[in-house]
């Protein structure tokens, strides 16, 4: 049987988050990505999520190193995570690498097998020969990755829009897409995110003209939060601080050391001068201030979240302006409603995406996805970043575009596709799926469904103390609830479910104890039936008996 | 000392929710709307939140009636609880009264006092004139109030867009708020929630032509997910199904409860022979079927949601076309999310608003507020219905339009808003808040952080029985854990727990029984400090001492 190549997605595919692929070919894996994802309302107290790695620790003599496009959480944050496992190369560029770098270091996972490219470099790994090409995206370093294989060539996009005019000079590389698409390209792999939008992302230029007319018009302070790592976002408000003749001041940890990464690369420049302290910023007046912190997304304990709380030295208040250069990632929209309001309660003006031009996404809309198939123009096309919904829309574009449905590949996580340069097939799978981390170990799924029951209706623990001889009592029945109703105003009612239940507990005197399983359900079946009738709730009921 | 008007808001005062406001002169009260608000994610296993009444109950001799602006339930929600206490007159237009009716009776609550008013009907209570002005908003039946009191008019918009082509032919009564504006406006309160969008809001009859043109392209059954009390909407895909020579099948409990209403009202013109039920569906071929249905906030249980998870007798798949015509509410997007999702992995084509036209707002856009500020003029303006950004939003609006800061009040719930014909103020306070409603009783704050500890790393009881005359242990020590870890694959780990409180436990022989306290906080610090350290996570921990 002649080989194939296998493009296996472990994550990314359903979800926008935890991106991670696998691309295989007789004894040679690379992996694209190592991301997690941020646990949603259906996974309390879960920290993060990251992809499932069976079928690498199975293939792990395969495995010739990982490929990152960018350096987004859900590009890189599984790293840690997979290096403490599989010690193989990393290659990015220069800013990629140095985020990871940190990311190691705080995580204390060491790795000596990190290596930085530059765009249009290539390398071999086993079979494969890898380019990165220059794209444009949220973050700098951003690369897509022309990947060839004995079969042929697999592009994959990254998380990339296509600005004409960026922020650092240099547009996405499309006549490199091109010079693969008129060689002909085996399989491309493109970022659905946008995919639902119509028209062409706006350039990263257009927002600058925004913080122009803010800096012209604000009286006091200026604070501005945003993603630390994006870069060009920040060098535009530092470039217009120092041009209304403000100095600059970052705030929040992620902040802090993302600028001092980034300036130290040469990414963002700003003079040392314009850069100050917070403890040195009582030294200039309000109208020559500019803060640039974290928070754009709500997070508790960001900078702007505790400005909004007065749990920060800068005292927000009245005649200070504070600019929301974001937009809120799905799911956070309430946290991020929640800091502006704080904030205008404080007597701030606040500025965000809703009201004015503050923001532009980093991803490709319709238009731009549609060039990008056109150029590249793939034998074989499977949609990625992106829920269900943005893949679907994605291959009715591709299918728009001449991709025939049949080539086209709406995976799942763990789906396979195998490709030959005639045919390509999906259909086996491999593990793949969540793996939710909580603190310092795995969760379960069971751990999460009982924190959810919890958290609806709390719970009831039943404490019965029995004499392991006879059966009888010989303590009274206690009643001990959490979440469930508030115990001190309620004595009365817990002294009459005790009453409902002793009868119970009364039959099983001088029975065996293997009966006490019937007990336990008989207790938990009748305090149900009477907790329910009384109050419409259902709490988790545990029935403890003691036997002395 | 002369008497004053007061305006108190009870709730929709920094928030989208629970609308209640109060209008009080001398002896007289009247209650503006009486709404609920569905619980966020900070609130676990609540049901509803409806507003603090104990203001009333304080004044309850006062109050002379409920003016209700429109049936949506941030606006009559409340009133099962408010009537069960009150027994007094409820207001409101045709439609809205029905609806209030249903919500009784369905609450089980007796209320022989509604009565229905026309737009421009005025009524007399007590020292109020109240006159119901025909507006127009994403249900059938909305008016603004325009209440006249001793010392001057006050104007509330409820919920309103100004849509001048509505679907029922009868646009928003301008020349009435007009006939105010000119006469003189003491205090104005209106509508915030989109305030922060520029323009106009666009007329519902726009997105008829979205309508036809997808009704145009399905060559399947067309499925329509939209809320039930939005008659305008539903009575445009009615038309144009009807058109498409589709029969209409409606879905939901709440669907079919509210359009068997509107339509023997009038408000929706539906004729009987193109209406069908479910069951007898299969009769016509697929491009002859439209379902309308609810769920288009992805609730779990409509109509839409068991679709999409197969659990509904239409089994959506290929072929199918299903328009969620609506925006989610805040707070609702991953809901919405993974209902479209699961409905593109069934192979049915799903058309939504991030896509194409197929929604618009039911409220006023930032040039139609303006318009409303500039017909009213009003003296005093006190804006309502959102959060603290929209109010602030909309105060930064009414000053542009020449209303002096101090004439603008961002008030919050509770506020007490003093107004005579020249002067206004806004100082003391009232009870007000939320009363959170879990099954049939409410529920005390303590109980609502219980929960979220819960739901974050679950819960470890410890069971310790001891001998009360000598402190001695006469059972082992138990542990039982919800929501912490996997106790099947942990006993390992729960022994050794054990084994660690063990010393703990022996101190306390021989104590005296009121050290027992101490034991329990022993064992609490003892046990978390041990599980954070191998897990880094903080349970909630319990420990129950069974004294024999």
């Amino acid at each position: 049987m002649a080989k194939k190549l296998k493009i296996i997605p472990l994550g990314g595919i359903g979800e926008i988050g935890k991106n991670m692929t696998v691309i295989e070919y007789g004894g040679d894996i690379v992996v694209i990505d190592c991301g997690i994802v941020f646990p949603d309302d259906e996974m309390p107290g879960i920290d993060v999520v990251i992809p499932d790695m069976t079928y690498l620790e199975q293939n792990a003599d395969k495995l010739r190193g990982f490929l990152i496009t960018h350096g987004h959480e859900d590009h890189i944050g599984a790293l840690p995570y997979a290096l403490a496992k599989f010690d193989v190369p990393v290659f990015g560029t220069k800013f990629t690498i140095a985020l990871i770098e940190h990311k190691l270091h705080e995580a204390r996972v060491k790795s000596s097998k990190l290596t930085c490219l530059n765009p249009s470099d290539t390398i071999q790994l086993g079979c494969f020969k890898v380019e990165f090409i220059k794209t444009g995206h949220s973050i700098a370093g951003a690369v897509a990755l022309a990947i060839t294989t004995p079969v042929g060539t697999v592009l994959h996009t990254g998380d990339f829009k296509m600005d004409l005019t960026p922020i650092d000079g240099e547009p996405i590389n499309i006549n490199r897409f091109a010079y693969y698409g008129s060689r002909g390209v085996l399989a491309m792999m493109s970022d659905s995110t946008n995919v639902e939008r119509n028209g062409y992302t706006q350039s990263e230029r257009e927002i600058g003209k925004t913080f122009e007319h803010y800096f012209d018009v604000a009286t006091g302070r200026v604070i501005v939060a945003s993603f630390a790592s994006n870069v060009y976002r920040l060098q535009q408000v530092a470039d217009v601080a120092i041009a209304h003749g403000r100095v600059i001041c970052f705030q929040g940890r992620s902040m802090e050391q993302v600028v001092e990464i980034a300036r130290r690369l040469g990414y963002l420049k700003i003079p040392s001068e314009s850069i100050v302290a917070v403890d040195q910023l009582k030294k200039y007046p309000d109208n020559q201030v500019c803060v640039i912190t974290t928070g754009s997304q709500g997070e508790p304990m960001s900078g702007l979240f505790r400005m909004a709380n007065s749990s920060h030295r800068l005292n927000i208040g009245k005649g200070d302006m504070v600019i929301v250069s974001a937009s809120a990632i799905p799911g956070n929209e309430k946290g991020v409603s929640r800091v502006i309001n704080a904030l205008f309660a404080k007597g701030a003006m606040v500025v965000y995406d809703q009201m004015a031009d503050v923001h532009v996404s980093g991803h490709a809309c319709k238009e731009e996805l549609r060039l990008m198939l056109y150029i590249c123009k793939p034998k074989f096309f499977i949609p990625v970043h992106g829920e269900y919904r943005h893949l679907s829309v994605h291959k009715h574009l591709a299918e728009e575009m001449g991709i025939d449905s049949e080539r086209i590949f709406v995976a799942h996580n763990g789906s396979v596709i195998e490709l030959s340069p005639k045919r390509g097939v999906m259909q086996e799978t491999v593990p793949a799926g969540m793996v939710m981390v909580d603190g310092s170990t795995n969760i379960e799924d069971a751990v999460i469904r009982d924190r959810k029951l919890l958290s609806r209706d709390g719970l009831v623990a039943v404490v019965i103390t029995l004499d392991s001889e006879n059966g009888r009592q010989l303590a009274p029945t206690e009643i001990i609830s959490r979440g469930f109703i508030y115990m001190r105003e309620s004595e009365d009612f817990i002294a009459d479910c005790i009453e409902k239940l002793q009868p119970e507990i009364k039959k099983f005197e001088n029975a065996d104890k293997s009966e006490y399983a019937e007990l336990k359900n008989n207790v938990r079946s009748k305090l149900k039936a009477y907790l329910n009738a009384k109050t419409k709730r259902t709490p988790i009921i545990i029935p403890i008996v003691v036997l002395i």
